[in-house]
């Protein structure tokens, strides 16, 4: 009764055609790329900062809660409405309003697909780092909520270093800007900052202002085959030391490589313990002079096989493994986890063989590849949830990854996010005084906790 | 009678040579490169993390302010004790206890000396790219605390791209650890981005973890000399979108190289509107044909003379004006303030002809350098304190300044801080709802409004 009387104030309020409690619509707004589904009360679909602004206050009003969600492409549950309310879906709100190719800045909607603005600066030369897998369906307004990473983040660094302004609607319905086109800003605490990675939680973003950089002249691939982790470890160090950081440092350890040649014959080597691809950009000259350095080095720490791309096809064929990882991975078992700790970059191997330990203690397979420069680990969960052992041991077998990653002084989160997966780590990692100032902070942005309540800690 | 109890509780809980009412001691702790002053009551020398947790637990119960303290070389009043109360100075922590050449990664306390640190880096291969002017006395948690940028920050990004994890003292004197060793980290919202640039308000630093990088292997210097402030900002923009990221890019406006010029002879022409400072780095191929390009941009763009360094000592001289350049003014009259403002970096030309039209409005000189590729321009106000006309006219030429950046899209502080300085002009730029969420923020931390009250908003 009261969702039918909100669903008319809200039908009234921004227009009948972006409101819906369909049956059929709620459940496409239930889930994400998690494990979790609950549907919502009421689908809004934004098409401008007044509607986000008039939702918002009436959400306020009757203490409704509200999801904001662009793609639902996390796989933490960050936008599964698990108390019902409204959803609102930001996909519609997709202009991307500039390309100032003076300041090197682009301006637009969160609902912006990822690898849309990626074409679109790249037209005039420019380029925006962040690169997330999902990047051909995850929006700009879910990247910044998430403070996405990728690949590229070993040079480029994540989402939270491009971000120079945010136009944001409070859990109250007013409006705030924070930032805006200027490089450096230090009035007062940077709320910019602050509103990066909070996982909807604290408000609503309907504008984005984002720094661009000059798109790299040229880039080249190698593929460096390890008998041990170790190795690889060592030769990933030397690179760095040697004042070479490459814009793309992946590692694949055996178990992945394995079950990707078995998807699709990449050329992947299954017997070695880890695969490491390399990617070096920047001007002709310096690409040159880079991927042979690093190609001695490499061989120096006991690269027993390297393939060094000599066109752009080949580097994509060495790349095209990596990428359907998960689709391998997903034609393995039915349910696929990817989980995501990080740790000290030295840490990695020994990171890399406790997870080895843990598969072989709960007797399955758990593919692991990931971000080594960033000692970014991805261990694969693979399990099929008509078996009921399997799906027993899943939290064990989580609660034991991270664990290991804490201890080795990591993070329950690298870059997917704590959504609800992963909010009952949070008290392993931070004390009980940073999670009362995190409250806290969340009190002050949202005093009726109608904001994607219970998400992130 | 209470400031002898308290440094009397204070000698007993920290050690009796810790802590100081000494008037002359008093007098030394009074002020910082502001125009303000105020004595405390107590001055509390830290040398632990249990000396700082134990003063803020008795600051805290008996509601006496506390003024955290690196080597005060901030311009705005951040560190000047207003309310009189407790300085808690933190120049002796200052060990470097890491430098963690596997991870790229050093570990110190808040009072080692930046140019220290970097020199310490230096001697293992490594980079720590922040550099405001101050850098050979200010500390490591000062610049944390102000967020601290510099020349560099055009390629190199400002301190809170560096700052990887932070032990803080609560004002409750509670003990908290934020981020750490790893790279990546989206567990929470993220408290250290939001402890850096706090100005002391939010917590006290007693270690601060620190990403590096390696040290470009080879830089060069060019000057260019432009009859006007557009060509030259035609040329910075050309040089970016040709990409090219100088390792700095400076700017320095007529009135600023005559009064270098009358201070000490650097070759720099008196009669041009636009002197631009070049740096490039990378590898040696890199930077010998990255400046060639630089060159060929700039005579493009209308350069009437280019002056590019053969040498180190030729690169030095070219600085030597730059560097100098606060100097020089003070030369000139006996107070100068450096102002800081930062536009889109297109808009910097206007903002120098506004600066011009106030400072013949006024009838004085504005010198003015800054950081070009940031769009970060630095006014410099020089009077006479004896002189009640110029007095008078400071704080006018202050808000015409800034009213002119934020008509530009700019910012009331782009690298220096708000301190007492610039409080009254937070209003202008940020909205009501924006200062109370600062306010809430402050309050979360700080129940008691303790730790260094009334700066920054």
């Amino acid at each position: 009764m009261k969702t039918e009387q909100v669903a008319r104030e809200l039908a009234n309020s921004i227009g009948r055609n972006k409101v819906t409690t369909a049956l059929e619509d709620l459940v496409c707004y239930s889930y994400d790329v998690s494990i979790y589904n609950h549907k919502p009360d009421i689908v809004v679909r934004a098409e401008t900062k007044e509607d986000v602004i008039n939702v918002m206050k009436i959400a306020n009003r009757e203490r409704i809660p509200v999801v904001p969600r662009g793609a639902a492409t996390n796989n933490c549950g960050a936008t599964v409405p698990i108390n019902g309310g409204i959803v609102i879906d930001l996909v519609s709100m997709n202009k991307i309003r500039e390309i100032d190719t003076e300041n090197l800045i682009a301006v637009c909607e969160p609902g912006v697909i990822l690898s849309d603005l990626k074409a679109e600066v790249a037209k005039v030369g420019l380029f925006y780092p962040p690169d997330p897998q999902g990047m051909d369906m995850c929006t700009i307004g879910g990247t910044i909520a998430t403070d996405a990473g990728g690949p590229q983040a070993v040079k480029y660094g994540v989402t939270r270093n491009y971000v120079l302004g945010l136009e944001t609607v409070l859990p109250t319905g007013e409006l705030i800007k924070t930032g805006g086109k200027t490089m450096k800003d230090v009035s007062g605490y940077n709320l910019t900052q602050l509103l990066i990675g909070s996982e909807g939680t604290l408000g609503v973003f309907t504008e984005v202002t984002l720094r661009l950089l000059p798109m790299p002249e040229a880039k080249r691939t190698m593929m460096c085959v390890f008998n041990n982790l170790k190795d690889a470890s060592v030769a990933v160090t030397r690179i760095l030391n040697n004042k070479v950081i490459p814009s793309m440092l992946e590692l694949l350890d055996k178990t992945s490589a394995q079950l990707i040649q078995k998807y699709m014959d990449v050329g992947y080597p299954t017997d070695a313990e880890a695969i490491v691809l390399i990617e070096v950009d920047g001007s002709k000259s310096e690409v040159d002079s880079q991927i042979i350095k690093v190609k001695e080095i490499c061989c120096s720490c006991g690269a027993r096989e390297i393939r060094l791309a000599n066109t752009p096809e080949e580097a994509e064929a060495i790349w095209a493994g990596r990428k359907s990882g998960f689709a391998a991975l997903a034609a393995y078992k039915p349910v696929v986890l990817p989980e995501d700790c990080t740790v000290p970059r030295n840490k990695l191997p020994e990171m890399m063989d406790k997870i080895q330990d843990i598969a072989k203690k709960y007797g399955v397979l758990i593919p692991t590849f990931g971000h080594v420069g960033d000692g970014n680990a991805h261990p694969h969960i693979c399990y099929d949830p008509r078996n009921p052992d399997e799906t027993e041991s899943v939290k064990k077998i989580e609660d034991e990854i991270y664990m290991a990653a804490l201890a080795l002084g990591g993070t329950v989160s690298g870059e997917h996010g704590i959504g609800i997966t992963k909010k009952r780590l949070m008290p392993l990692q931070h004390k009980e005084s940073n999670l009362r100032l995190m409250a806290g902070i969340k009190k002050v942005f949202d005093p009726n906790n109608i904001l994607n309540p219970g998400k992130a800690f």
